[in-house]
């Protein structure tokens, strides 16, 4: 019992690292980029408040709320790759098996598999759960983006055409957000927030 | 139901200050200190992980998470109160009431509802879900604290008789992981980490 339990703490002191792992993304306030741990609690408070809007009956919220907190784990070792960074894009999957198959080994085996095929199941969006999870990652960082000026899409260079196609899952997972989606990018080009 | 959205935004946009919540427990890497969205992330991680030292047949873990994610909503107007500080402890209740009243009027009535009861039901400690989740809000700062040279012991002055007092619940909810706080305290008190 101990030796799993020694290998657990150590496991849950290695991920405190997810406090440093810096997102393109600001706070609301602006006063500084918002980190992994706070971009996955965020994302799973937003997923049991809006999950009357999806398909109930398909999306189960207590799964979607386990990838929520573990869906950006293996970042500690692969770094934050930003939504629209297109090279950064090309390599990130080698990167982050690679930061699976070193991070999971932490755990106990049962739990490292179950935590890797959570994450896994989270990256290929193909369930329901996984879907409705990355609707909502994706909404999280577009609404702090709206409410500070459009500070990555400027930085990105970002045009609405590729933060239609980024949102797309939300057209397809909670389609009765797509409405408010649609004003939010119509506003932030009125506003010059983001490049028609 | 645009209305209702609305409100349910608004209400995400605000929580987001949890970020800017300060505890006085340290990173693990002693850069700096923790806020409450980054603790609650960690906690409900924790949970997880640790579910199999509590009773099963008695503990939901289900709604344990949804109880980490929104345990400190509250502190966005209340402020973190140190578990040491025993005159801050003294107006805590008043001052959370207050902050929950404020809070959870921001979302549509039925979610407000919801989201104060599951608080409330964590402040009381009195079912077997709060009591585990009670147990892994002590152990989240417990376990960095160890990991910091006992930087918030130091702090507050703190002798191992009321480290023992505030950890208690875990004796209570997950027994199995006694033992390893015993052994925790013992060397802490070694190291000099706490005053005996």
């Amino acid at each position: 019992m101990r030796e799993r339990l020694e290998k657990q703490i150590h496991f849950l002191a290695e991920v405190d690292k997810m406090k440093n792992i810096l997102r393109q993304t600001l706070l609301i306030d602006k006063s500084r980029r918002e980190n992994d741990a706070e971009h996955s609690w965020h994302f799973a408070l937003m997923a049991m408040i809006l999950y009357e809007y999806t398909d109930q009956t398909k999306v189960n919220l207590d799964r979607v709320l386990k990838m929520a907190l573990v869906h950006d784990l293996i970042e500690i070792y692969a770094g934050d790759t930003f939504a629209y960074d297109d090279i950064g894009n090309e390599s990130k999957k080698e990167r982050e098996d690679a930061a699976a198959e070193q991070l999971f080994a932490l755990l106990p085996e049962d739990q490292g598999t179950e935590l890797r095929s959570l994450w896994e199941e989270f990256d290929k969006m193909e369930t329901s759960d996984s879907r409705y999870a990355a609707a909502i990652d994706r909404l999280q960082p577009f609404i702090n983006n709206y409410f500070t000026e459009g500070h990555t899409w400027k930085l990105g260079h970002v045009t609405s055409d590729k933060v239609y196609k980024r949102m797309d899952m939300v057209r397809q997972s909670t389609p009765d957000l797509w409405e408010f989606v649609v004003d939010v990018i119509n506003d932030s080009i009125a506003k010059g927030y983001l490049t028609r």
